[in-house]
């Protein structure tokens, strides 16, 4: 759970100009914990802080619309074995309702419910949108009111679970509002994943595959290695027994996310390895939107950096065709028709308006290495198109959803 | 300006339950600065940081609609002379359009403009109401961009603009969304108070007059002398001469109060005493909507809250009465029809569930010193109300708008 700590600081004032400086530190501190199966009725992790603790036994639990259907059930009977008071707010999101409106209506449901923002974090149950519109709204409602996050989805386990960005899209721009707000516990519950669609493990695992390209060479492997079997198994386990390798690749992406994470929790230092796939793949997802999930978007971005990367000597061909092959093992899009010079240069600008006047464009070195970049011309872009083109992957699958045509 | 400083902190494997504990600071540091004049050309403050030290010519300017009829061409001359590229975005503001839409709109106007969020902070000038938006704004966008303040009224100056809180109201609940985000530079340019109407003044006196009762002796005996005088010169200097009784009364009321917030900036420590005159009035006020500003508000608690004490036998009946006249004196109001023990006791246990389940409500003890109590009864709500009645402050001043009828 958060610590609280009061912070320190310092307080001066200067006579001479009548001025004061106001200084303080804000200590922070968060726990993810991976965990069997989160809605076990002996289990208690979830209603942290317990009622003997200083909690009560009432909560405002936020639930994806298709996470209650296949497990709202279970969820009831966790609160009800409790004797918790609570309220199922059960919401329908995606990227589409990433939004404002969204956010407000959760608000409106806590305000009816009404909680003590001391003693009844919120639950948040679902995939990495819901995470990230919750933990919003738990930043800003009476601001700040705890939250305790149970992803349900494989970006949720390995990304939006784990870090400290909240937010939503405004104004056709992806995450334009939001805060960082690192709060309370995450639970880490894989068993989720057995009920989750084929394309949306693939679209967490190219979250996983990032972590692997920029600083986990035996992470790389394992998806190379196992990448069918984990989607086959939704990482519940398979053929190799047990879901060691499941359990391994879900806790190494973890891992070196956290490790990246901790001593850059603000963003303050702007060169984040982790940002890779992610500088054009916020203007491509919003174009394409709904058509490519998150990690699918990433995973278009990592394709053409992974060309542009071969151009410049860091990756060879051999690594550059492995990590495409890679891609396409995990059923993960390679190309987009939005993959046009004009666009790309246009989405480089916004990021080098959110990365403070330069590119800070994370480039793999090899596989497990990453570096920076900052003098991509638009002639580069172009011509890294065109290269990712002619490797043939343009032809390559499109992701649909199971069950659909 | 805000300084940033990596944050330092712990890392955590726990092996045995898989588990991760993320810990970090967050330093801040924001300042406070007094000036003759925030728009003098001669003066390069208000563009901080300057294009030399990593900053651009490029502002986004947000301005209250009363302000820029006043002062827009000013304003305009020194963005102008310092050759900035600007936009100044006007918003007729008050407590009524506090909320979400208004500040959507002002997020639409700044991606219009689209600005670099490390090198051209945003620039708020107007009230408190104004100041908190901009605020909340600056918190939301891109996850942080720095803001620096101008605040252009009295509550703006000694309240508002030198803390770290921002809001808007939501579902009829006061600043029921917000954050705290202390950032960048505020300028405190006392002679924008020459063109404020009398009934803000005495509105922003009502903080001031906070300060002084809870921790400030000298300040309430300057505020009984001169109260007013203040009213009448705008805070501009007057008959006493030079506008030093003004420039010490401002002073003091903000060096109070950053000296209560800067140990206490994220409000861990809940019992506050600067939260005094704020247990019922943000209820009142919501439920007077529009009549009472809210300086007004704070006063009605305050008077009522002054006769709890005194029946608490905390305060003196000398000492009591002096308070009331001194409210009288600054044309504030004791009294309001919406004193009544039901909406104050749903005012009371909703402060409860923003202060962890405990009243923590500060009372004034004597005049300049305050300590809390968590006991408060609707009975003895009920009979403090019937005192403040008996005291014959029903039958005073309704604040009017200079020109309103």
């Amino acid at each position: 759970m958060t610590r609280e700590i009061p912070p320190v600081g310092l307080f001066t004032r200067s006579a001479q100009v009548d001025a004061w400086q106001v200084s303080a530190v804000k200590p922070v501190s968060y726990e993810v914990r991976m965990c069997e199966d989160a809605f076990d009725p002996a289990d208690g992790a979830l209603l942290e802080p317990a009622a003997a603790g200083g909690g009560t036994r009432r909560r405002f639990v936020v639930v994806d619309a298709d996470v209650e259907r296949l497990h709202g059930e279970r969820i009831r009977a966790y609160f009800a074995h409790h004797g918790v008071e609570y309220r199922m707010h059960v919401v329908r999101i995606d990227e589409t309702v990433k939004e404002m409106a969204t956010l407000e209506e959760i608000v409106r449901a806590v305000d009816a419910f009404s909680i003590d923002r001391r003693r009844e974090p919120l639950i948040a149950v679902g995939g990495g949108v819901l995470l990230d519109i919750v933990g919003l709204v738990a930043s800003l409602y009476r601001r700040g009111t705890p939250v305790v996050r149970v992803p349900t989805t494989l970006i949720g386990l390995v990304d939006a679970g784990v870090g400290v960005k909240t937010g939503v899209n405004f104004n056709g721009h992806k995450n334009r509002l939001g805060t960082y707000f690192p709060t309370s516990l995450t639970l880490l519950d894989r068993s989720f994943l057995a009920t989750v669609d084929r394309r949306h493990i693939a679209n967490g695992l190219a979250e996983v595959l990032k972590m692997a390209l920029i600083k986990d060479a035996r992470l790389f492997e394992l998806l190379e290695a196992h990448g069918p079997d984990l989607l086959d198994s939704r990482l519940q386990g398979g053929r190799w027994g047990s879901g060691r390798v499941a359990h391994e690749v879900v806790q190494r992406a973890i891992h070196g996310m956290l490790e990246e994470l901790q001593p850059n929790l603000w963003e303050t230092e702007l060169e984040r390895i982790v940002d890779y796939g992610h500088t054009f793949s916020p203007t491509v997802e919003m174009h394409a939107l709904p058509a490519l999930l998150h990690g699918e978007a990433v995973c278009v971005d990592m394709a053409l950096t992974t060309v542009m990367a071969a151009r410049r000597g860091l990756v060879g061909e051999t690594d550059r065709d492995r990590i495409l092959a890679v891609m396409d093992s995990l059923e993960l899009p390679t190309w987009n028709d939005l993959l046009e010079p004009g666009l790309l240069a246009r989405a480089l600008a916004d990021t080098v308006r959110h990365r403070d006047g330069l590119q800070r464009l994370p480039l793999p070195v090899g596989i497990g290495d990453a570096m920076f970049v900052n003098d991509v011309t638009p002639a580069e872009l172009a011509a890294a198109i065109d290269d990712l083109r002619a490797l043939g992957t343009a032809g390559r699958r499109t992701p649909v959803l199971e069950g659909a045509a």
